[in-house]
């Protein structure tokens, strides 16, 4: 398999030297204020720019040490946490506005844009060592909605080309049709949502290098873990561990690229076995945020009480996401890939410098 | 003091954890390929590209580990090493062009020049961490060769700039009324032209981050070297050790940005001397090519006993490379830092991000 220079000298970088993804989001905005404000008081729009860039800039010192790589966001992130990250850790930044805009019927569907005033050649310059973007994405959502998400998508795909860094695509489901994410229905329906998304954007066309995917099921809804094992509710379960582990097969077969399983605010138990099934399915890894650090942030606006807790239980729960992806599928054993043997770079010949 | 987004990064990529280089260079063209013709036979103009490539490759797969840094080139480095390239280990590309056109009276004087079909563009894309450029320069040269260094030089600081990569620049003196380096008239000049050289490009015109500079004095001319230490050879002293610590004291008050030992081809016994000395005096490592490997190529073109040299004698000069400097000066406790609670993101600001 030929793969472009930055591309290819930058997914070493993302990676283990086994080829593995351990990588810690701390580029939310939005979700981040909420949390904040509920535990400091205030509306999460007027945070003070210093409680959202210390805060980021806390979690960034005390766990990127634990990451191969941290995902940040140019406006709280990057301008406080960058002297924090270690030389070995690699940088992702995202490229996307936060939140969405309300598309179609009844606004229930979803189109996410690009952070105005931002680009890949900014955060190219600035050092990053792969571009994100978020996208949320249905199946179910009108022609419209989705139409746009392919074309943002696509225009993404073509400047990260252009700057040969490597794009990893976050896709997350949304309910249309049901009352909210927790939900039977919802639950039921997340394999095949989730899948599908994986399909869609392992297209070449889409320019993506690795998926950012949702665990293909609520595995609150799963038999097994159905009665309060990950948290206070007990639900109808849907499914079994067995068809769970079927799910996610299914969607390590529909994409056609390597992918890593995000955590969506699960706590960390329910997020380490989603690592575990997802990993032993095709994962590469995961990129983790809330999963790992959101304990921390019930101490705020007490700084110090929240690095303790970073440098013992969130620390704590890096290292077990760590081990529950030792296991993973590494990159370049993932389709497209055939094995580490077979990277090489595209166009490796003596006038390669000139023709790049 | 504050610094871009882009040259912060990289220059904690650069750097081992206290902000020491510890950085291998094997981006030689024309005096490796002298190298190689000399133990393979035949013309080194027109030696196999393999033969560079793949010799490069051994040398960058086993030896970078050791460095957190390696310089290659475009041409035989990038191609076959960049995958063996570890994801902690930063990537410097050179840009210059093997060798020097020769100028003024006699052709005595050296211009440089960029490699044709290469650029800091496509370098950036490629992944380079930093940007390197060899001039060989002297003050006893006329206006018009050290007006086309000048020139060359601020020219690529300021693409430097615009890709917001840091530049090192290499700086290496030559005798121009000598017969050659090894005479006691050059090594006299040497303190005081190296010293120039750092004066010189330390100016901000030039947009250079870390210099790379010659160690000011010949050591084989020193008293307590002169009498075969480091060569079969017994030479006249022109100065002694004491006086040697003071040409690195003056080139270290020369140079007003962080500076970093390289070898010239010397033998490892003599260069580890010199980062004794160097960084005693205020130098914040080394980049090091043909002192820590060049024993290796002793074997080729039997590769397999050049890996076994470059995995142990190989690995072991670079160890204790990286111990000789264990002491030196952080780059960020050089000037025109202020040590790292001073370093800071310039225009670090909620709008950093779109006015960046």
């Amino acid at each position: 398999m030929k793969i472009s220079a930055g591309k290819l000298r930058n997914l070493i970088k993302l990676s283990d030297e086994s080829g593995r993804f351990k990588m810690m989001a701390i580029d939310q905005r939005g979700s981040l204020a909420k949390i904040l404000a509920k535990y400091a008081g205030g509306d999460p729009d007027n945070l003070p720019y210093e409680a959202m860039a210390r805060t980021k800039e806390a979690i960034t010192e005390l766990l990127s040490p634990f990451a191969t790589a941290v995902l940040t966001d140019p406006i709280y992130g990057y301008p406080y946490s960058v002297r924090h990250i270690p030389a070995e850790c690699a940088l992702l930044l995202c490229t996307e506005a936060t939140g969405y805009d309300k598309a179609g019927p009844g606004g229930k569907e979803r189109k996410s844009k690009m952070l105005e005033g931002w680009s890949v050649e900014k955060a190219s310059r600035a050092g990053a060592d792969a571009i994100k973007f978020l996208a949320h994405y249905s199946t179910e959502a009108s022609n419209d909605a989705r139409s746009h998400q392919h074309q943002v998508i696509r225009a993404l795909g073509a400047e990260c080309a252009k700057y040969d860094l490597p794009f990893l695509l976050e896709v997350v489901t949304y309910p249309i049709h049901e009352a909210s994410v927790d939900t039977p229905e919802f639950a039921r329906k997340k394999p095949g949502l989730v899948a599908e998304c994986a399909r869609e954007f392992s297209k070449p066309e889409y320019k993506v290098d690795v998926l950012k995917l949702e665990f293909p099921a609520d595995l609150k809804y799963c038999y097994e873990y159905s009665r309060r094992v990950f948290d206070s509710k007990e639900r109808e379960p849907i499914y079994d561990l067995e068809e769970v582990r079927g799910f996610c097969q299914t969607l390590d077969e529909a994409s056609r690229l390597p992918w890593v399983i995000l955590s969506a605010g699960v706590a960390i138990e329910e997020f380490i076995k989603d690592v575990e099934l997802a990993t032993e399915a095709g994962a590469s890894g995961f990129l983790c945020g809330r999963a790992i650090w959101q304990e921390a942030l019930t101490a705020y606006p007490d700084i110090e009480t929240m690095k303790e807790y970073l440098e013992s239980d969130a620390a704590y729960n890096f290292t077990r996401c760590n081990a529950a992806c030792d296991l993973a599928v590494p990159w370049f054993d993932h389709s497209p890939f055939e094995g580490w043997d077979s990277v090489e770079l595209a166009g490796q010949e003596p006038d390669w410098f000139m023709k790049y």
